[in-house]
């Protein structure tokens, strides 16, 4: 089954979104509006075996559930409010297993701001060995008035920037099962405080460089050029790993004018442009050989692992 | 393992909950702000071979998954606001089911004005055959100043109330997947339009009519008595399975005065009182044989089915 073509189907069917709905299915969060007040929200789900290895440790599998969904939250600019989880927990785990991953998500709810306050636990049939787990965050845009930054605004001409470097999550085993990263939520703060209306789009690096900055291309109706040069990719990753890495929680994001080469802690790179010279959606990587798109590179169209 | 006890853990490790919370997990939603303004959320799931039978039609488990969780909105007599979903699909469903799953869920969710504006969607590992489906829906306060109805209100001397009948949703076949109820949002707005605060307490019954009053009255500090003859029992169901049949979704309510023998299309009954006779938790069953305490019966304590 191709999921592409199912994301696409939910996109078309809520084209037109009733009154409440701001932003609909297709961004990192959807925007509600409750009495003039808008409110963010998304759900992701960390499945056992696909997101993370199988007999992971509860630990490790609540931080990433916890985070991962958080990282929506950075990738809006936008400030944690609570979340809420659920677990579909393989007969075979006992009560301890489950409580130790029933911590997890609260610490790291209560860690990154965004506290625990409900959620629902099920135990699957004895057959069923794989556990399911999902975390939905609620956030509110960034204080004095400023807006969330979606997928569509990048505009002609903007600077593309992300921050931190490639294959910073990719373990030291090659496993792949990226469960060391923080959400970049605090930097995306500080991104907006500084850049203003000037940060045009952003998104969190999570399916793969290519494959994200297409869907950024799409929404905002432009082509990209990279330069493979410029690329910060930590130092054992060969370029085609780096380019392929998904799981990196990295701020990838679009700006006019200045922008500073670091916030709080974290380098920030330009690593190209986005144009208007190929078709939408088509990122072009130079100065890796011949150029070529890599807008199709990353997670969805590899076949095993996370 | 014992799904109460983990409950009673996250329960307990949330007892101090941060200050945008205000109803943390133990309630059919739980209540956050922001700038003031009040949003209650909550999330259910639905897993294949526990709430639904293997197999089950995905028009219908979508419907399932998504009036059970605006059933918790009833519940609180707030007003829906939008909704998201994640579906972990098994890996024999093809593209056209996993279709007719989502349309079910984003119809359901429009039809009770809780558009759905998010979600996710990842397809199992070929060995793992059962669907786990998950709504979040989000919600607010009904209008005009009124506060949300909880299940901590309730007041010694209080009626115990009932919007329709027990065994109203058990299947002809008694397999008991109860896919045809109603969630009554309309109906639970109205009740809290007309008795105002004098509706002291609230829940929807899912888990059974003893699980579901000992939850309100082990929240309220009371114990409660209910007159077997007065329950609304429809003609081929026997007490004992009224009693224990989770999933009604009716409106359990308790309130002060007088109280209207109708709301909207549907009927009202009194089935008792809560008292503070008995230990905390008791619901004391009348005139059905001698008296007994019918707080543990219902679906939790159940091995089999939904």
């Amino acid at each position: 089954m191709d999921e592409s073509a199912i994301i696409s189907h939910i996109i078309k069917s809520t084209d037109i979104l009733p009154k409440p709905i701001i932003i609909g299915p297709g961004d990192d969060l959807g925007m509600i509006v409750s009495n003039g007040m808008k409110l963010l929200a998304g759900v992701d789900q960390v499945i056992e075996g696909r997101h993370v290895k199988i007999g992971e440790e509860p630990e490790k599998i609540g931080y990433k559930a916890m985070a991962r969904s958080l990282s929506d939250v950075a990738a809006m600019a936008a400030r944690p409010l609570g979340s809420l989880a659920t677990a579909a927990i393989p007969g075979s785990w006992d009560q301890d297993k489950t409580i130790r991953l029933c911590d997890a998500l609260r610490e790291t709810a209560y860690r990154f701001e965004a506290p625990l306050f409900g959620g629902d636990i099920a135990v699957l049939a004895a057959d069923q060995e794989h556990l399911v787990v999902t975390v939905t965050v609620l956030a509110e845009p960034p204080s004095s008035g400023r807006l969330v930054t979606t997928r569509r605004g990048a505009v002609e001409g903007d600077g593309i920037y992300m921050t931190g470097m490639l294959g910073g999550t990719i373990d030291d085993d090659g496993g792949g099962d990226h469960l060391e990263f923080t959400p970049r939520i605090k930097q995306a703060l500080e991104l907006s405080s500084i850049l203003e209306e000037r940060l045009h789009s952003m998104i969190d690096l999570s399916d793969g460089l290519g494959v994200d900055l297409k869907s950024i291309a799409q929404l905002s109706e432009l082509s990209a050029v990279i330069d493979a040069n410029s690329l910060p990719i930590r130092d054992d990753v060969t370029i085609e790993q780096a380019i392929q890495s998904g799981e990196e929680y990295e701020l990838l994001f679009s700006a006019t004018g200045d922008v500073p080469d670091h916030v709080l802690d974290l380098p920030i790179t330009r690593i190209g442009t986005f144009i208007t010279d190929h078709a939408i959606g088509s990122i072009m990587l130079e100065n890796d050989g011949p150029v070529r798109d890599i807008s199709n590179l990353g997670w969805q169209h590899r076949t095993g692992g996370q």
